[in-house]
């Protein structure tokens, strides 16, 4: 908090919750998402009546659930950027990281036209781009393409650090397709993990995905089958240039 | 070959193999790895004695058997770059794409110390880190370095697009994470596809290394083993973290 009002990013801070949302009318809870259900309550106890309760959590369901619990002069929206990067903290803060980006937003049934609408301002405010979804669709979407993706780069170093344990050669053969495939493995361990844990059914549901799409590319590898594997890997490589072109 | 000596990459150009290899006191063959072994044994008949052999292919071993056939006036010496992009052509030629990577080299028994140093030497004049490494070893070190890396990402986009037949909302909250892991997916087919089937034991042991990491991971999300996985993935950042910092 000191050094973001040395730098003028912040007028006014505060570590103590009740001194920073007592008079608010907006409240955005930024931490990792059990520590987001876990402080709910409280900020509901807190806040002044219709002030808006949003988040920024990587998951959902589990969020909106606990908002469902909120005090009704509460107003909820569960909120979650589609951007991120694998460090944390001000000195690497980027003031352009949401320019552009999709931006969920998941309102609760009770929540007012007024109070969605401030969310939305404030996601257009630094430049992303509102985007009105149910709280499970949401969860199941993530899971594919951002919880999967985390998981398999951590299966790609874990495996890795086996064979450079036997070998410490394997280490200076990395090039950048390990070092991008990887990334996410430093993403912070503390988000991670209540990603994962408030997210259970649709991780592992996609992971049996990628599970089954991996063993029967180890087939056709397998079995030399030239053909097919050509025709599995000719798909894959268009749906992904078509994505980024 | 006209736009590359039109732009003065090139003094002299031919696409006639036996033109372009006749007079020349090296040769690189940089095309994908059974095409590398198919054109060896013209290559063989083709160049003056003493002619240095080289290719770029991606794996070592398939190609190092090839070059032991050359004929005995032939200098032969095994090569891989360890830097790459999912892109090829003269278009997005980079003039710096080696500095500073580890080039390896895997001369054979019999290649003279002479040949061993020209290669050596081309390798540097590119900016290049020569290694000289065993065709085996090496074919083992990037199976899991960086054939496994192209295998998850073309798993990661194999599932995103089963849910994407589903929910076509998936592509649009793909974001920087989705997009780096999969860049791989995007790589030449006909070059992949050559290198899973000239080094399938260790591509198929390095995928089963990691199915055992990614169900290990899947175990612990299941059942919500909170200490152990935070302690899995603990250290699968902190390996991360000290690779690439």
């Amino acid at each position: 908090v000191s050094l973001a009002l040395e730098r003028g990013w912040l007028h006014r801070g505060s570590t103590v919750l009740a001194e920073g949302v007592a008079e608010a009318d907006m409240v955005v809870l930024a931490t990792p998402v059990r520590t987001i259900i876990g402080m709910l309550p409280q900020v509901g106890d807190l806040v002044k009546p219709s002030c808006v309760v949003m988040d920024l959590g990587s998951t959902k369901s589990a969020v909106v659930q606990a908002m469902a619990n909120l005090p009704d002069h509460v107003q909820p929206v569960g909120g979650h950027p589609m951007c991120g990067k694998e460090t944390s903290g001000l000195e690497t803060a980027e003031p352009d990281l949401y320019e552009g980006r999709v931006f969920v937003l998941t309102p609760l049934d009770r929540t007012a036209q007024a109070a969605q609408d401030l969310a939305g301002e404030l996601v257009e405010a630094i430049g992303g781009r509102p985007m009105l979804l149910g709280a499970e669709r949401h969860d199941q979407l993530v899971a594919a393409v951002s919880h999967l993706p985390y998981l398999l780069a951590c299966a790609l170093v874990g495996a890795a650090e086996e064979l450079g344990q036997a070998d410490d050669l394997a280490w200076q053969l990395t090039a950048s397709g390990f070092r991008d495939t990887s990334r996410l493995a430093a993403s912070e361990v503390s988000m991670m993990l209540d990603i994962l844990l408030t997210n259970r059914a649709a991780v592992l549901e996609t992971l049996g995905t990628a599970e089954a799409q991996l063993g029967h590319l180890a087939r056709l590898v397998r079995e030399g089958d030239v053909d097919r594997l050509r025709s599995a890997l000719d798909a894959i490589q268009s749906r992904r240039r078509a994505l980024f072109s």
